[in-house]
């Protein structure tokens, strides 16, 4: 049994070794392990959680890498499907500290992790893991918008967070993911986004208004991340907490999130006051956005409470 | 006015910096300039000949990388176009010395360079080149395919070269390209490709066989590499040559076929005999086996009379 398992995209970062220049001037790459809902396994790993990923691979050298760096950062692999055909997808990123940092995929029109179907699942493990995470991309085509409601409809309760994560590049138009997300929020108990992505979920930008549609939906949690302006969550009980943004210097911004939902994890888990959560999950991201590194930065939960008690590291 | 105009695919070259191992084990990657016939044309612009290419990048970084990349290797880019929409390719490799280099295409279904019609084509340079070359991938979608075709007819003299390119990964059936294939041997002069290739193209796989096809196609000069065993070639007046590969220790064979195919244009500009040329062509493809390099390595002509006359390089 899990305690928690992560449900959506996987590939390989290309990434640039030379920051603060576009593509056309970085000369150098490496390669690193990606895919939002994976690095957020990896990331609950790291704070000594027992993780798995749901999710697929080409039958490609890329594709065993991705399944070797999954099983190297101690998440489990057995959900990991490889699919003949489609190539393991790969993305570019270019970086510009401290808040531009453009993301170029290259996974086709229908990626292996996108072709999983229903009968895939282990809808036992999905059904008996503490916290269940899925992403709007993975509902952005079939089978796999059939294959998360197939897990949704498995839980019955613990913590089942909808990560809000809009790439309008994989997406026909806003509208349809829009749609996707309504469907899926009122089958989860936590919803978390950016301000772009709430907007896009719910249809308002605004803070207070967001977390009020989203709590509106059905979830129980309803977080809002207005970078410079800190996060904002709203529970069902109506409690309310606002963490500010730590100071730290972004090299880049890549993988924060994942670090931040790895960390949100471990506070839902532990039950910790919605405040406290915040704050860690905060640290956590902060921790990530001042390495070039995103997988092989992601905290452990004592270096991330170094950070947030002023500890240098 | 060019001496040759080249018209196919491009892209971004992104290769491993360590040799011998699976993309799984590489660690860094460089980023070189891409595509088979952009880079015969680099090829034949490093002989002195006055080149462009006929492509199209999409509307990101890596297609600016491409554009200043051909410009930057003296080749025109004014047949250059930008398309909005899909990104511009990406193509990894493994380089496994001295004779497996598997290619990985990110090119998705409908790459920029496919996407070229007739109407954005200049007929007039292309009926006044001195040398026309075009690839079999080109031939692989609409609606590049009729624009490969309203070129060919342009076409009322000089040398028009098809590069029996053959990319498995690149078309729904090895049928449909020999179709493909079929339908433009009669608008060629020359035909060129590797065992493998002219099965493809014309059904046999015997050396002499093979070369008869292509003639009976209509083509007047019918060249086969036939890796360890050499080149050969055929014409219409039944004029044979034939040449054993060079002694090189092969670094990376990728790109030796591009370098193989700008020399095969200078020495028909030129005039050369069939045998010159041919060892000429030979002796190019293997001083760009010899580096790690593809675009980057094209030798002039000099360099390569020196490989051919065994002065070290």
């Amino acid at each position: 049994m899990y305690d928690l398992i992560t449900f959506g995209r996987c590939g390989v970062d290309v990434y640039p070794l030379q920051t603060g220049v576009g593509l056309a001037d970085v000369e150098t790459f490496g390669k690193f392990l990606g895919g939002s809902p994976t690095n957020v396994a990896v990331a609950a790993a790291r704070h000594g959680l027992r993780s798995a990923v749901i999710t697929a691979v080409g039958a490609d050298p890329f594709g065993e890498y991705v399944r070797r760096a999954i099983r190297g950062f101690g998440v489990d692999d057995v959900f990991v499907s490889t699919i003949e055909g489609p190539a393991t997808p790969v993305t570019f990123c270019e970086i510009f500290p401290p808040d531009h940092f453009p993301i170029y995929f290259y996974r086709g029109e229908h990626p292996p992790d996108l072709r999983i179907t229903p009968s895939m699942l282990d809808l036992r493990a999905i059904a008996e893991t503490g916290l269940f995470w899925f992403s709007l991309t993975g509902l952005s085509r079939e089978p796999s918008a059939a294959a998360h409601h197939a897990a949704l409809e498995a839980r019955t309760g613990g913590w089942t967070v909808f990560d809000l994560d809009y790439r309008e590049a994989l997406w026909e138009s806003r509208e349809a993911a829009r749609q996707a997300a309504r469907r899926a929020l009122p089958h989860a108990t936590v919803a978390v986004g950016n301000l772009d992505e709430v907007e896009t979920a719910v249809g308002v930008r605004d803070p207070e208004a967001a977390a009020q549609a989203m709590l509106d939906a059905g979830v129980r949690v309803a977080i809002v991340k207005m970078g410079p302006d800190g996060v904002f969550a709203r529970t069902a009980d109506d409690e309310r907490a606002r963490v500010e943004p730590m100071e730290v210097k972004v090299v880049n911004g890549i993988g924060a999130g994942d670090a931040f939902g790895g960390a949100l994890c471990l506070g839902l888990l532990r039950g910790w006051p919605l405040e406290r959560t915040l704050r860690f999950a905060n640290a956590a991201g902060a921790f990530v956005a001042a390495r070039l590194a995103c997988a092989d930065a992601m905290p452990t939960t004592s270096e991330v409470e170094d950070l947030l008690n002023g500890v240098a590291s």
